[in-house]
């Protein structure tokens, strides 16, 4: 369903059980198969991870940074170098984020207003301007699929006003970001991109409804739930979630930024979201700390030091394949970049594995009994 | 050939040219095509390599370190995880050392004398000791394929006497080692091992002459050329490599310790030499230092910055299929692990290729102009 003659990546719902979806997104690069948690590449690569291993490990679509990209290499230089695509090594669907949540969490921001959001570089205290123009421009330079309009995210905590002025500004730049985008037919650095709106509010009933109703009257073939995983109770988070699915389109991807527990996936899943992202998986994994279906096993615990035991029995990845929990253990103690990269394989391994298992129960209406199954189901 | 009724490997030498030599090393866990470059895995894993990677990069057998794994997470441990192999997720060919090396050039050594070597660990400063016998059961425990003698490796510059004495006990030690070898038939923990002498005599002739006379009279089925790489002169070092060479005898084994520079690899192969170790390749990858037909390159150069050239046209590796040398130049600056993995690989499949050519020139009995061909050659 082309929106306004732009580019579209047709998303069809396959089946819905309850408010749990299963879709596939169309994109030029491949099609995804929703719910699909998508993997964290901040600054162009999944930590630890090759182009190779992430496919392996069942990823379909990768986000990369845009604060990050934007600032080193900068995107001229990734354009130069053949666009992110050629940069990234990975010829699957990219999503780039606005930089919008680096800019506000990062913490550096020296000024926003609704022109833009002044900081200073991370990398070399530089002074910088991210508008909702340079956002999405760099994006298009980039050239990655789907792009991200520019929000601004309150801390956790933040007050109703604060929340109410970043609803308002965050649609005022959202309709820039289209016309950004419409500017150039919708077109990137290497072909059609799919533009994606961003709510905010917090976790207030009635700024979520303002919020969304904004973006639904601008119009995206996309919508994310942003500005939650902030520190908010799980329950207030998924209550908003829930609000804001139901607000959304049926026919239109829903995105929740943020999340990657394997619990938070499934629940999410159950409240009518289709894609995800989050360091979390990643960034644990690189701490020793591992997805099991009995739960989050640390590594580093001295229980481990002689376990045969694989992480997971069952388990396809690398890591399960052809090593032990005391083997890997050793690794991760000693700091070898090996476990890292293994335990990375195997947490991205079970979070493909458990939306895949998602999907198969959504379409055979069994999503209730996976839910449970599970064993986190109704503990949120 | 079998000595004294142990286990043998038999090493077949299928073409001479020269002095340079291609042949087979047949081990239990498969052949071995010399010359060949052995990657380094001291604590169990070739750093930034999975087994499935390095198998990619067309290694054929690799080290673990005794010292290390001894000490962490020990050799029981390693046992009950189910053995070396197990361990590392390598079922190919392992070569572990004695430990003589680290325990020698860590400096952390208390005392020596003929019954072994004390020093304080690395890991918890506590007192060991290592004697002859300890580095053969360590060995036989781990489980490996291939096992060394422990031996004193004297460091540069030592004057004739140390270098006298290192001679001297290093006999001392093999001729015990071999009785622990040869008290278990050859066994260690997964099959049969193959125990290797290890040479000693800095770059004094006499002592390198006697030394190797010793350890012929104990009899071994593959000698080592230690005590090198420690800092003597490239012209020394080969000269010592060609004297050691032509005293042994034609159909054993021969490798020497710490060489891994590509054109020390194909100066050594002219001298008579079969295989190599070193951290070489992987350590300079890890700081952004890759080899190419046209020298080292080190990426951090901001002239890579925009290149879309691969580090090396024609390379089969991961990093020169899917990657411009400007992204992997990005990867390295910003310290990702995917960056060094990448250069990794491609050192250990650089290497692996030249060696390759250097055995296929031997075999069409070509060696004198692939030797000149790659550049090096008469340089050294």
């Amino acid at each position: 369903m082309s929106l306004d003659g732009l580019p579209d990546f047709p998303f069809r719902l396959a089946h819905q059980d309850g408010e749990a979806r299963a879709g596939v997104l169309e994109t030029p690069r491949g099609d995804v198969q929703t719910p699909c948690f998508m993997p964290v590449g901040t600054k162009g690569t999944v930590k630890a991870m090759t182009p190779e291993r992430l496919k392996n490990a069942g990823a379909q679509v990768i986000l990369a940074n845009t604060y990050h990209l934007a600032l080193r290499p900068g995107s001229a230089t990734v354009r130069e170098l053949g666009g992110l695509h050629r940069f990234m090594g990975w010829d699957g669907p990219i999503l780039t984020d606005s930089g919008g949540y680096q800019v506000f969490s990062l913490k550096d921001t020296s000024h926003v207003d609704d022109s833009g959001v002044e900081f200073w570089s991370i990398y070399d205290g530089s002074k910088q301007v991210f508008t909702p123009e340079r956002a999405v421009r760099e994006q298009q330079t980039l050239g990655s699929d789907i792009i991200m309009c520019l929000d601004q995210c309150p801390p956790g905590g933040a007050g109703g006003n604060e929340l109410a002025e970043a609803v308002r500004r965050t649609s005022l730049w959202a309709e820039r970001c289209k016309r950004v985008h419409r500017a150039e037919e919708g077109m990137g650095g290497d072909g059609p991109q799919m533009l994606i709106g961003i709510c905010q509010g917090g976790i207030d009933p009635e700024l979520r409804r303002e919020s969304v109703e904004q973006l639904l009257e601008i119009g995206f073939p996309g919508y994310a739930i942003g500005g939650l995983s902030v520190g908010e109770e799980r329950v207030a988070m998924l209550e908003t979630t829930e609000l804001c699915a139901g607000l959304l389109p049926k026919e239109r991807l829903r995105y929740f930024m943020g999340i990657g527990d394997p619990e938070g996936l499934v629940e999410a899943v159950a409240r009518g979201v289709d894609v995800f992202d989050c360091v979390l998986p990643t960034r644990t994994a690189r701490t020793g700390t591992v997805f099991t279906s009995e739960g989050r096993l640390n590594l580093r615990n001295a229980e481990y030091a002689t376990s045969r035991e694989p992480l997971e029995e069952g388990c396809p990845c690398a890591a399960c394949q052809s090593f032990s929990r005391g083997a890997l253990r050793h690794f991760v103690m000693q700091k070898e970049i090996m476990g890292l990269a293994l335990l990375t394989e195997h947490n991205l391994t079970f979070l493909a594995r458990l939306v895949a298992r998602a999907r198969e129960a959504i379409v055979k209406g069994e999503f209730a009994q996976f839910r449970g199954s599970v064993g986190f189901g109704g503990a949120c």
